[in-house]
C-alpha cells in the first residue's frame, strides 16, 4: 500500500507523518515518494540516496524549485499522528511534512504548470550540515537544482519569509596563569579575565538593517562558556563560545571580520560560519509569488537551507503551512486549514 | 627483607619511596611499617586499615603526635627513586616520605623521649576528604590521637608553618530564559548575567588578618564556570564555582555567612567547607617546639590535616623536610641534608 496522493492535504500529511523518518532513516519514506511520483506521466523522477527529485519538462520559459526535507527530529512519544480540534498532531507535522504534502499534491495535480517545476525532497536537514541532502545535491548535481527561483516549504505560519540571516560561531579565549587557589595572587584567574569578554557582549549594539525591503535583526551572544581545572586551582584558560547571527547584507567573510574587530586583542577562533541569503523579493518571479501568497513578507532570522540556493545564485524564500514555534516540540501540530490554504494558493499560482 | 630503620635518613627515605603506595594501595607499605615498629620493644603498635599507630608509654606528663600520610599521588614515570647532586628524586620524596622517614627514625631511636609520643602513619591523604585515614581515626578512635600538641610532617621546607586556612566551595548560579539564538532578544542570556558574578570577584578585596601572630592571606576566586545548551540556544543557566580560602579566625559557618553576604541576591549553594586551624603557637609546648626548630614560623595558607587535630582540640603545626612547590610534580625531589637536619632537630627536641 503506497502513498495515496489523492487523500487531500490532511490525509496525505497524516500518511507522511506516520512513516517515521528520523534523520538518516528516511529510506522507506523516500521510496514511497519516489514510487508515487514515478506513477505521474508528466514527471521525470530521479533518486540520490534518500533524496528524490521530480521535474516537469513542459518547455516553459522559467523554472521554479519547490523543496522540502523529509526527515524529522527524534520522535518524542508523539507518533502515530492524531487529529484533534482541526489540527494534526505528531512528530514532523509542522516541520515539515505538511509542506511535503503540499509539494506532493502540486506535483501530482498540476500537470500543466505556467512554469516548469522541480520538486526536491531531501534528507538529513535536522542534523549536522555536512550530512544535509540538499547540500549534497548542490555539490554533486547542481544542474538538477537549476531554476529562476526556489521556495522552501519550511514552517512559516503561511507568511512568505525572505532570505535568511547567516550564522557564525567563534571561540574567544581568555588566558591566565595557574596557581594553587590558597595562593591565588601567585597566578592570574582566566575566568575573572573572561568577564571582559562578557562585558563586550553585554554592551554590544546589534544592527537591525533593512535588506531588499525586509527588516533583519542581528545578534551577538555567548552560547557557551567553560573554564576551570580543579576545585583548588586558579584556572589558566576560559573559553567563551559566541554566536553571531548576521543579516544577509554581510558575507560570511565580512561577518568573521566584524567579530574579529569586536574582539580585537583577544585570542579568537572562528569555528564555523554559514552565509545568509538575501531575500531577492525585488526579482519579478519572487515578487509575483509573494503577491499571490498574500500577506506582508518578513525577514527570516534563523538560518535555513535557502542559503544553499543563494549560494547557487538562485533567489529563495521560505513559505509553508507549519508553525515555527511548534517545531521540535512534543506537542508539535499543524492546522489542517493551513495546509489546504497553502496548497490552494500555490496551486493557483502555478496554474496561473 | 623488611624496612631497615637504621639505614639513615636518605637510605630510609629511598626505601619508602621505592615501595609504591598510591592512595588506596598502601597495604604493602603499611605492613612494612607495622612490622618494623612492632620490633621496637618501647612501642605499642596498632593497625587500622592502612593506617599504623605506634605509641610510647613512658608515663611522661605530656604527649605529642607526629603524623604523616604514607600515600602518594599517581606515579609519573618517576619511580624507582634516584639520587643526584645531594637530592633524592622520585614520587613522594617531598610529599611526604622524607617526613615519614623522620617519623620512623625517631620512633626507632628515641626510646626515652621527654614526653610521650604517638606516631601516626595514615592512608589516603591525596584523595577525597571522606577517604582520609586521619579523618577515619579521628572519628572512630579519637583516644588514639589524644595529645597536647601535634606535628604534621608535610613538606614545609624546614620552616614551622602554623595552623592552616579553611576552604569553602560554593556554586553561584545566574539564571536567564532560553531562546533561539537567531532571536536572542526573546530570551535573557544567563552567561551574560554571570558577568555580574565575575565583577563581584574582580572587585573583591581579600583580608590579610594576623592570627596568633601569623599573617594569613585570604582569597575568593572562581575555580570553574560552565554554561551553554547548544550552539544555537541562548542559555538559561550559568554556574560559577567559587573557592573561598579563609583565615582561621573565621569558623566554617562564618565563612559561609560571608560568602552568602558577598553574593547576596544570587542563587548560591555551598557545596563543601572545611574549617581551618589556628596556629596555637602561644601554647608553651608549641612555642618550645618552634624555638627548637629555629627560623621564623609562618602561616600555612593551604588547607592541611592540621585542621583535623584542631577539630579535636589539639593545636597542630606543619613541619617537614620536603619542598611544597615540588609536591605532585614529575621532578619531585628532596635534599638529603634537609631530611637529616629535620631528624636531628626533632631528635634533639624529643630527647631534651
Amino acid at each position: 500500500m503506497g502513498l495515496d496522493l489523492s487523500a487531500g492535504p490532511a490525509g496525505l500529511t497524516a500518511q507522511l507523518v506516520d512513516i517515521e523518518s528520523v534523520s538518516g532513516d528516511e529510506a522507506r519514506l523516500a521510496g514511497e515518494i519516489e514510487a508515487a511520483l514515478a506513477a505521474c506521466p508528466h514527471l521525470t523522477v530521479a533518486r540520490d540516496g534518500n533524496a528524490v527529485i521530480a521535474r516537469t519538462s513542459a518547455g516553459r520559459p522559467g523554472r521554479v524549485v519547490l523543496a522540502g526535507h523529509i526527515d524529522t527530529v527524534p520522535v518524542a512519544g508523539n507518533l502515530p499522528s492524531s487529529t484533534d480540534g482541526g489540527a494534526l498532531y505528531g512528530c514532523g507535522t509542522s516541520d515539515m511534512k505538511s509542506g511535503v504534502a503540499v509539494q506532493l499534491i502540486l506535483a501530482a495535480e498540476v500537470t500543466e504548470p505556467v512554469m516548469d517545476v522541480t520538486y526536491v525532497f531531501y534528507d538529513c536537514e535536522e542534523v549536522e550540515s555536512e550530512r544535509n541532502g540538499l547540500g549534497r545535491l548542490a555539490s554533486k548535481a547542481p544542474d538538477l537544482l537549476a531554476a529562476d527561483f526556489a521556495i522552501l516549504l519550511e514552517p512559516t505560519d503561511g507568511v512568505v519569509e525572505g532570505g535568511c540571516q547567516g550564522t557564525l560561531r567563534a571561540e574567544i579565549t581568555a588566558r591566565g596563569e595557574r596557581a594553587h587557589s590558597a595562593r591565588s595572587w601567585m597566578g592570574r584567574n582566566a575566568i575573572h579575565e573572561a568577564a571582559a569578554i562578557l562585558d563586550v557582549l553585554r554592551s554590544y549594539q546589534p544592527r537591525q538593517p533593512d535588506v531588499d525591503g525586509l527588516a533583519y535583526h542581528e545578534g551577538l551572544n555567548a552560547v557557551g562558556i567553560g573554564g576551570g581545572v580543579a576545585g583548588n586551582v586558579i584556572p589558566d584558560e576560559c573559553v567563551v563560545t559566541v554566536n553571531y547571527r548576521f543579516a544577509p547584507d554581510r558575507s560570511a567573510d565580512q561577518a568573521a571580520g566584524h567579530v574579529r574587530e569586536v574582539f580585537a586583542g583577544w585570542e579568537i577562533a572562528v569555528t564555523d560560519v554559514a552565509g545568509g541569503a538575501r531575500p531577492g523579493l525585488s526579482r519579478p518571479v519572487a515578487a509575483a509569488f509573494a503577491a499571490a501568497m498574500g500577506g506582508t513578507p518578513r525577514a527570516k532570522l534563523g538560518w535555513t537551507d535557502v542559503a544553499r540556493f543563494d549560494a547557487l545564485g538562485i533567489p529563495a524564500v521560505n513559505y509553508g503551512p507549519g508553525v515555527p514555534a511548534l517545531a521540535h516540540t512534543r506537542g508539535e501540530h499543524v492546522r489542517l486549514a493551513a495546509i489546504t490554504d497553502c496548497a490552494d494558493r500555490m496551486r493557483g499560482w502555478l496554474t496561473g
